[in-house]
């Protein structure tokens, strides 16, 4: 490498940052500028709403690093408040603006990296320009002095990632806090059955939770609903996703991806091959589909980062993987994490899939502090390969999802699931481990031993003759049951065949496993017979899910 | 199948009941038969260790299942207090003694499984009978008794897994616990780097732990130790390991493998096609190195009894999968992870190794209760294949072991682990996630962009005429710091090469971050650098552990 590398990096945090403080360990002697349109750089994005409760007690905590300590470090000759306004291609120069003084100057570059980031969605009807966002440090400091006001009630628009975080926080500092929510359930990386148990959880914590809702009219203090309903607001929180920083990058004439983010091939090289682009506003391609797609995860950002400074240092490139898109959100200590599709998504797609719902403890029943989690994997019926898995509960919902995704990245199929050898004591797992569980009960559906149907399959099941046999205990079917259920415990099932002689039974226990036994018996003895996946639990969370969307 | 498929089971825990439960749930119409020489059968015995300080309190919650529950149930014959003394192989039909009143029959079998687990080794002086061991009920309920004759003192034989576990709990019930370990360090799945952190917590906790020591004489009250020191011992529990119970197998003349164990094929079948072995009395495949083993792990038993039946009822059999053997033990928090093999283990057998060491945050450190653990990785230096890894810490280490090891499963290369798509919130995990930063770590070692060196390897590269650069702040160098190291802080190093000029360095920080960067300046510069993997950290846990051991 030469003295004269000259790489400038547009955007400073994740994916921006990444590159330049990689390529700065690869090429000492580059000049590395970084220009960042805020007035901070480096800062810890994903932790902003855990500042607006205290819960990060420290504004300062979230600041990562400055343009002095990227300088002693790292070399980088970091400006914050300046915005690239212009790409000259030909010319390899961009056009930057000081956002404190305007004054414009040009900057040369070798190679550019983009990394704008994606902007919050906001609303746009008139005096929506209250709502406030949760991007940057500039955002939160906006937050805080509205909260020094002392507000009591707040809406939230949008229930992804940022809105459930925003809510636990502001109900965690005192607020009413009311979420609006365009479609029939939160996050729409889960299927309904799953997004209800953090729905139930928010709600339960005094969430105002208002499904198929819109804003439609912003006041000083109030906020009008798409059902008429006016309601009081004192601070707005906007939380409706957001979309790729594209704006230069198209007045650039650089390629745009069929998503709206900015093109880049296998080593996120844009349409030029002197310009690159990482992070939220640059597309990435679909681990299950192959197809382009959106993906706004820190995690990815700073990975391309990486290497894209080895691209520009002609080191080794690990080409980017299709993104699997694992994600996780907590609510007061509920974690809801999702990795690949969901069964909704791939059954509007098609997909020939099955769906396996485990309800498992985090570690062995019988030590003290068991938490039951949802577990839920989605699975190629025909090629065994594993297209999406969902957790929703206490400690260890993020390891499970973790495992898969990394079996999932391996191309481990779903059966081999119940080979893996994962870590066990009483503290921390099971002998067998929930994710063996997902693989036995996968094999046995592949395999044929066992047929299950999903909740929302019942209904069919029952306008086609089928009955309902219900193998819990007299006690757990007297307490709560499916209306029109049959009942006959699994430990006496073998003496009372004669009851249910020539009938088609859907058998569910309360979470699958003794109907799976209670199946195979019933099977063996040439019943018509499938087993309700995920038994009664998720039976009651699908009704649920249909119920308060409504 | 037909109705007069007989199988026999011997040993009704683990292994032995999932082959039974399993079979059922395959072929209704078998009869199966599962013979117990104790008195009790599916009992939690990974949980033992617990009930003696009452964290888990109830007994009867160790108690999975009972013989008339599994009747009810699974239409399983199970008979306790029942040991089966031969087998007619010819005949096909074990002798069973009814081991209350002693006598004995003649049961037949189509099928026979042996899983008659591993007996603790005891110690053999006069004497030591009184010492205790944690296998089944009736130890754990003799040791129950013994503590209720409140007892002040506890020696324990061995450092392994139930050694630790049983000091953690008759520590908490309130007695003096000595420890004693015939070796350098416990655990021997740990490097004694990693083995000194638990070492450290325990004595901290009031564990006298006695390295290089044993137990040579017995009193009724006291032990005497190889040291000649004689100390109070009011109870003894004896923890030294297990050896397969292979009487029986023996006897029959079956196959015995090379480590003492049965031998069987990757379908579980002995040397006799009609009896099969699983569980801790039969010999596993390593993973890593395709050789025989013993692997005395509940999650390795469960699946193997579930392939038995499999194979005997004529399902698709998963073939076994080299064990892995991962593992976790904890004390007070504190766990000890591992999978694959050891850093000393792999020397020992003229592996060529690379090792990385990384002291990551479970989580964001930014996010309040953020705890470091200390994490290690062994990689093939020529194929990258991952061939341990082992992790001390609380929370989050589990989960980082059960990925490595999935990783390991599916043959992902160490690299790879840079581009796993982790769950990432601030109370789950980092952007970059530590086993994302292990996989980093492990590129920059591969592809040459770094040279480290281990703590253990220090002292030669000093006796070779390198030195050392302690590149942290001159806070940290000031509070604690390797001897005779030059101090030049990572943010001023750029201005101050002239110190160093000509001088062959190992550099290090606190941890290793630090010091790459540090490195890759100086080798761009042109010195001869290498840079001190895991840090200080770990050059002064490796320290910790030669000096303990002493």
């Amino acid at each position: 490498m030469t003295k004269e590398l000259k790489v400038v990096v547009v955007g400073g945090v994740a994916g921006g940052m990444s590159a330049a403080t990689r390529l700065r360990r690869l090429v000492e002697s580059a000049e590395i500028v970084v220009l960042e349109r805020s007035g901070y750089v480096s800062f810890a994005n994903c932790g902003l709403p855990y500042h607006l409760s205290g819960t990060i007690e420290q504004r300062s905590s979230l600041m990562l690093q400055t343009p002095a300590s990227l300088a002693a470090r790292f070399a980088l000759d970091v400006r914050v408040k300046s915005e690239v306004v212009e790409i000259d291609r030909e010319a390899k120069t961009v056009l930057v603006r000081n956002l404190l003084d305007k004054a414009e100057y040009v900057e040369h570059y070798d190679y550019l990296i983009l990394s704008p980031g994606a902007a919050p969605v906001m609303p746009s009807q008139p005096g929506s320009e209250r709502a406030m966002s949760m991007r940057d440090i500039e955002d939160l400091d906006r937050a805080m002095a509205w909260l020094e006001s002392k507000p009591t009630t707040a809406v939230i628009l949008g229930g992804g990632f940022i809105g459930i975080e925003v809510a636990e926080n502001l109900v965690k500092r005192g607020l009413n806090v009311t979420l609006l929510q365009r479609g029939t359930q939160l996050m729409k990386n889960l299927d309904p059955e799953m997004a209800v148990m953090l729905s139930t959880r928010m709600r339960a914590a005094g969430v105002d939770i208002r499904f198929n809702t819109t804003a439609t009219e912003f006041t000083k203090k109030t906020l009008t609903l798409s059902s008429g309903e006016v309601i009081s607001a004192d601070v707005i929180f906007s939380a409706m996703g957001v979309r790729p920083e594209i704006g230069l990058a198209e007045l650039a004439g650089l390629r745009i991806g069929e998503n709206g983010g900015i093109w880049v091939d296998a080593e996120q090289r844009t349409s030029d091959p002197s310009i690159f682009a990482v992070g939220d506003a640059a597309e990435k391609t679909d681990a299950i589909t192959g197809e382009s797609r959106l993906a706004t995860l820190a995690g990815l950002a700073n990975r391309h980062g990486h290497s894209v400074a080895n691209a520009i240092a002609q080191a080794p490139v690990a080409p980017a993987t299709p993104a699997l898109a694992t994600s996780i959100v907590s609510f007061e200590g509920l974690a809801a994490a999702s990795v690949g599709w969901t069964e909704t998504a791939l059954r509007a797609n098609g997909r020939n899939i099955r769906v396996i719902h485990a309800h498992p403890a985090n570690h062995a029943a019988y030590y003290p502090g068991a938490e039951t989690m949802r577990l839920k994997l989605i699975v190629d019926a025909q090629t065994d390969q594993i297209l999406g898995a969902q957790g929703v509960g206490g400690a260890g919902v993020d390891k499970r999802i973790d495992v898969i995704a990394t079996a999932m990245f391996a191309g481990i199929s779903a059966s081999q699931l119940a080979q893996l050898e994962l870590a066990y004591d009483p503290q921390h797992g099971s002998a067998k481990d929930p994710i063996n569980m997902l693989g036995y009960i996968n094999r046995n559906i592949a395999e044929g031993y066992t047929k299950t149907i999903e909740w929302h399959e019942l209904e069919t099941y029952l306008n086609q003759g089928w009955e309902i046999l219900d193998v819990r205990t007299s006690g757990e079917h007297r307490f709560s049951s499916i209306p029109d259920s049959i009942s006959i415990p699994l430990d006496t099932l073998r003496e009372n065949l004669q009851f249910i002689e020539g009938k088609k039974l859907v058998v569910h226990c309360q979470v699958g496993q003794r109907g799976h036994t209670a199946t195979r018996i019933l099977a063996q003895e040439g019943f018509d017979v499938v087993n309700l996946d995920g038994g009664f639990l998720t039976w009651k969370a699908g009704m649920a899910s249909m119920g308060e969307s409504k």
